[in-house]
């Protein structure tokens, strides 16, 4: 393992979406499930399945999956129940897919009080409806106390890709793409340690944006423009997103500091931690590549949508350097790497 | 709530599969999520997608999920790795679906080595090709030390019903017909609680039975007999599983002891903690109720199978009265009831 101190367990690192995460992911999972739709490892994998005759077109559908162990479970503008519904949904829309049907299993720590659990639930009914998706299937396992933290959620999503023509991908960026972002960034992530460590910043303010985003890409999926990635800058933030879609379509992603939206609340809790808004989970908001010419009419889409209507070009893509490079509010161009350790855990 | 004394947190005895399962399930989940798929508490959910013009005939499609908790990761004859993928593909088929694609979500908590994450990986690949699925999703979440208890895994799959004719369900066994059990009972549970707590019985002779059934199905299924039910008894046992049939069909189910194959090792651990094997979980077995003139065949191509070779006719479902009834070894016949409360926790 090179220069490195080897690691030989697992730390909270490998769950931050960071380089630990990525190497776990690649290294074991990736390298033993061996398959090439895993390896794509977009938000969704992607696969067909034939009906009937051979001669028919297949059905294209997009499968997600995800655990969601934030802490606490409310927060202001979410909870782990919406988060556990709009997490899932947006993974099936950043494939273009139509979000269909989800499953949730529920891991409960013996003792969680059942009107939390109540309360938890008719979130996700309330997020499903919304999203229009519906439960289909469940499970329930308890743990005794001490086993777990409450409860953990782990809902997986199928959705049906209706245009067969949509070539959607983190790996499909390409050069002179250019770059927009549906919002400004960090809330959900500021929102979270504040709910759990009790900054002080007014609620009213610093407010989660999670939020199921599947009507906002219909949207611009009906614009029958060139989209050739969509992503949703959750874990690891808006940085780490880019540094991944640079990785997997080997380009360079240029963005400019002065576009990118951050809330004065999120700014002044970031200070406070001294963590870069960039970094920063999101769960309501999408960033995606577009061929130039069809920018203009995506983004006026976007702009009539209410998760969309700040959405603006944050920069390009460039044939190289390979990476992400942040023109900053001075003038000077820096780039800006995959985070390497945990900043935030267990905030979705 | 009647009499009972209203319970207000979440009890291990809500993930036993027993009665208070049933009631956290139906009042919580099932009343809030409130739709007809999910209603139907069957192994998997069915739906379908239609796919081009309306006059094609839709796709049909199975999904399931299952989180797995058990403790310890390694016991004999599996590994929670090699359950997360059994279970899944189990309940898949147990809906007549051909199992194609799983989705595989990983809750670690901090300090689990990474050379147990690996070996448990490649048991779950192990176990995937045996069962000729592909792992195509996945998540990882890491909690803080203490936040959980070393690794749960959350597997979700996609299947498909070839055979539209199908219908499969829990709810749909009728008077008259013969019931399938396809092999001896308990070895699943007894193995985990022999691993955990050392009882001292020989692994050699109690090994889990943890295995993937499809194929099994598959071969039933090309016999083009009219199945009604399919269902593996796993948590709760084959004792709960028939209880959950009678209740979904409305119908008796008599079914007589000496039929029923239980090891003498299994009997032995059963002894020595006061448990009645047919209230332990399989994880390689299946019950199925099958139209009386259909049972000869199935039986025949079962007893082809290495995991059904002890296939045996073991009672038969009538009109009344609604209920499980077990024809005891000196003769008489007693209910056979669902599990009150929490007997083996943590052996799925």
């Amino acid at each position: 393992m090179n220069d490195r101190i080897t690691i030989n367990t697992i730390l909270l690192a490998h769950g931050g979406g960071g380089r630990l995460t990525h190497e776990l992911v690649s290294k074991i999972f990736k390298s033993k499930f061996n398959n090439p739709i895993l390896d794509l490892l977009d938000d969704s994998a992607a696969f067909e399945i034939q009906v009937g005759a051979l001669n028919l077109t297949p059905l294209q559908l997009a499968f997600t999956t995800d655990s969601y162990v934030v802490k606490p479970f409310f927060f202001p503008g979410g909870d782990i129940g919406k988060l556990a519904i709009c997490g899932t949904v947006n993974d099936l829309s950043m494939k273009g897919a139509k979000p269909l049907y989800l499953s949730a299993a529920f891991i409960i720590e013996e003792g969680l009080e059942i009107s939390i659990l109540k309360r938890i639930v008719d979130s996700m009914v309330q997020s499903a409806r919304e999203a229009e998706v519906q439960v289909v299937a469940g499970d329930t396992k308890v743990v005794e106390k001490g086993s777990g933290d409450g409860l953990f959620i782990t809902t997986t999503g199928v959705g049906v890709i209706e245009d067969k023509s949509l070539k959607i991908s983190g790996s499909n960026a390409e050069p002179g793409d250019l770059i927009i972002l549906s919002g400004s960034v960090g809330e959900h992530g500021m929102a979270v340690m504040n709910a759990r460590h009790q900054f002080g910043f007014e609620s009213e303010f610093l407010k989660s944006d999670c939020a199921p985003l599947n009507s906002l890409v219909t949207k611009m999926l009906e614009t029958n423009q060139e989209i050739h990635t969509l992503r949703d800058p959750t874990r690891g933030g808006l940085a780490t997103t880019l540094n991944e879609i640079a990785q997997q379509s080997k380009v360079g992603i240029f963005i400019d500091e002065r576009k990118i939206l951050v809330k004065e609340e999120v700014k002044g809790a970031c200070e406070l931690l001294g963590i870069d808004p960039l970094y920063v989970a999101n769960e309501g908001k999408l960033v995606t590549m577009v061929k130039r010419k069809s920018a203009e009419k995506i983004l006026e889409v976007m702009h009539t949508h209410p998760y969309g209507k700040e959405a603006v070009i944050i920069g390009e893509v460039k044939e190289e350097p390979v990476g992400v490079f942040l023109q900053t509010e001075i003038g000077g161009t820096r780039p800006l790497l995959m985070l390497e350790a945990e900043q935030l855990p267990r905030i979705c």
